[in-house]
């Protein structure tokens, strides 16, 4: 007899379990819940004994994971409409830089913005994701850099964790950009992002893993390295964002210290994508900054299939190149732009995103086990949630088993 | 002394009306609504003497015209995200076609659809554009293709024009495809869409439009001609679908008989530009089909900025190719791919649309004399509407002086 306190039924599962059904669907489905997890999911003429202290009939309802958004810059002071606006009236790049615009202008607001600012600016953003069926999102930090500014970012990114309704997970990003302040000799800022913000956030328990921006215009290899063997010897998990703009050998670099994830990786080789697949590392596409920087390099999506590399979906959320806060738009623009099949959208903002932040056992799938992370929705097939730009789709969200 | 239902301050006016600041702000503004109608609006320190009904403050956010959608096929039975599967797995159009897939499944499905079922599907999907700020829809006929059915159509849209919480204008779209029923005899098929449907939809005062589907692979200048013709004898004013997919010289016919709008022109060449600027016909900008068909010949914009063509923005909501149910999306892919200025893309969602629908004297601008049809927004400045992607912005809409 299984106790739980929830039941689940008059729905449509989409397990996002691999290996049987298409979406590992189950047509007339039930789930029951204890203690916020998954004690037992199937055919509902499979139930077995139970007992449930409330139950919940879902008309019918499709019920997915709850959507992953594994890679967000969800927390920023300002925005930046006011250069988008700049750019289309035919300002360039160049002048909007000189102005102090840029990623300096995001740096400017969040270092002068109060950690109440940023919450409730962020607040605003995770709305169009949760309102999207998310209910995990990676936020990183990369807009402060300075040791202050860097922790301020991540203490709120905890606190959306702990109020908000969805579960978060943190990334360090100090190897974003090099300061204005840093300009004259970028290696001090090298030094002060991995040898004393990374340890003073690592010991604050800010971290949950470490990202940076290895590009020719960011960061290089060997700077990228060290900051992963710092990270290692913190026993911290790293992500890259890799090979956007160009090929710089992200993906191998991501694949030699068994990165979680490579992101971006529209410019990655085949060797690079090899690598990828033989140490597991997963690709995080990223259409929105594709759409929105008029990208004409889609990600290696064949060689990623051949090579056997775990293809997630995020929104990239940031005020910069991807101003998206919807999962469900994301979805969309990786099956049009990337050409991904909506059950492999899917899966990329389910299975395969948290597996990109180390939680493959926490979230993802519909499982014994797993967290009562669910997201109920009113489409009659799972590729509607593709397909779909701007209708709203969500029922409901559980998160832990509770209707949030 | 100025009597007033409502007095609406503490609030930033984008008033859309051309000629003065961009996007006509008043940063301090105020409105004044009786019977449904703005009766005064301007800076709050101009207001004059009035006694007003009600007073709602506004917490100092941005008002703007609610928008108007002046382009979908909002109505129609069933949906295509299993086309868009196939697609993406792999499936040819061809393949997909042979199987009844395309248009004629949407003809199938709208056919069968009861006037309920018809009326909540779209109520489904109207609700990501009254989410978006949309106060005005149209909304054409064309999935049904013989008496009945297109009659159908027509009367939801006029259903959801009641009872929605939205104003509708209709367009009949009988030029849409030639069913299948005629396929050995197109020629009767155009009879019967223009002698007899289009006669029938307008004595039963369905028909606020007439609009045709103008390409190599729809309906002949002729034919259009023909139908055009008959429009023009019942009082009725026109659009083409035009110059989508290949130069048909959709532009030059619009402009010939006077058009509302040219709608798509992704192909129009410069004498056709040149015509419609002649003939004041708005060019509707469609960019969610854009995307959707992966297109890369975008409109000409410099062109229709040289020969002074105003432009509108749509979402061309419809299930085979802009499955879109967001007006801010509309906006976001108009300025992306486009390449519109903020300020042109708003006012092609407001001045412009409500133009491309004959409704510059009652929607489309903040201004005296206008129905109080508003959207209330949470941004600081107005380039936020198309700049995010997906994040909530409305704080409530106004319709005919109303929250709605
Ligand atoms: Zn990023
Ligand atoms: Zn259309």
């Amino acid at each position: 007899m299984i106790q739980a306190d929830k039941l689940i039924t008059d729905c449509r599962l989409a397990t996002m379990v691999e290996g049987g059904e298409p979406y590992g669907a189950i047509e007339d489905g039930a789930i029951l819940i204890a203690d916020g997890r998954i004690v037992w999911a199937g055919a509902r003429a499979d139930l077995p004994p139970h007992e449930a202290i409330e139950a919940d009939r879902l008309d019918g309802r499709w019920v997915t994971p709850g959507l992953v958004d594994c890679h967000t810059h969800l927390v920023f002071g300002g925005d930046r409409s006011g250069e988008f606006e700049q750019r289309l009236q035919g300002v360039t790049y160049e002048e909007i830089a000189r102005a102090g615009g840029g990623i300096v202008s995001t740096m400017a607001a969040t270092r002068t913005a109060s950690e109440d600012d940023l919450y409730a600016s962020a607040i605003a953003r995770l709305a169009g994701l949760k309102a999207t069926g998310v209910t995990t999102v990676e936020i990183k930090s990369g807009y402060g850099l300075d040791r202050d500014s860097e922790l301020k970012m991540l203490r709120v990114a905890r606190r959306i964790g702990r109020e908000a309704g969805v579960r978060v997970r943190t990334s360090y990003l100090g190897l974003h950009a090099v300061p204005p302040e840093h300009r004259a000799e970028r290696g001090a800022y090298v030094d002060l992002a991995i040898d004393d913000i990374l340890p003073a956030a690592a010991s604050d328990g800010l971290v949950d893993a470490v990202d940076a921006y290895c590009e020719p215009i960011a960061f290089s290899g060997d700077e990228v390295s060290r900051l992963f063997e710092r990270a290692e010897a913190l026993g911290l998990p790293v992500k890259l964002h890799a090979d956007q703009l160009s090929d710089g050998g992200g993906a191998a670099l991501a694949a030699k210290y068994g990165a979680l994830s490579a992101d971006h990786v529209e410019h990655t080789t085949e060797a690079g994508a090899r690598a990828m697949g033989e140490a597991g590392v997963v690709a995080v596409l990223l259409p929105g900054a594709f759409l929105m920087l008029r990208e004409t390099t889609p990600p290696p999506i064949a060689m990623f299939r051949k090579h056997g590399v775990a293809m997630a979906v995020a929104t990239d959320c940031n005020p910069g190149t991807s101003p998206v806060a919807s999962m469900t738009a994301a979805l969309n623009l990786a099956c049009v732009q990337f050409r991904l099949t909506p059950e492999e959208a899917l899966a990329g903002a389910t299975r395969i995103a948290a597996k990109a932040l180390g939680l493959q056992d926490e979230v993802g799938t519909i499982e014994v086990g797993k967290v009562a992370d669910l997201a109920v929705w009113d489409i009659q097939r799972p590729a509607e949630l593709c397909y779909w730009l701007g209708k709203p789709l969500l029922a409901r969200r559980y998160v832990g088993g509770r209707a949030a």
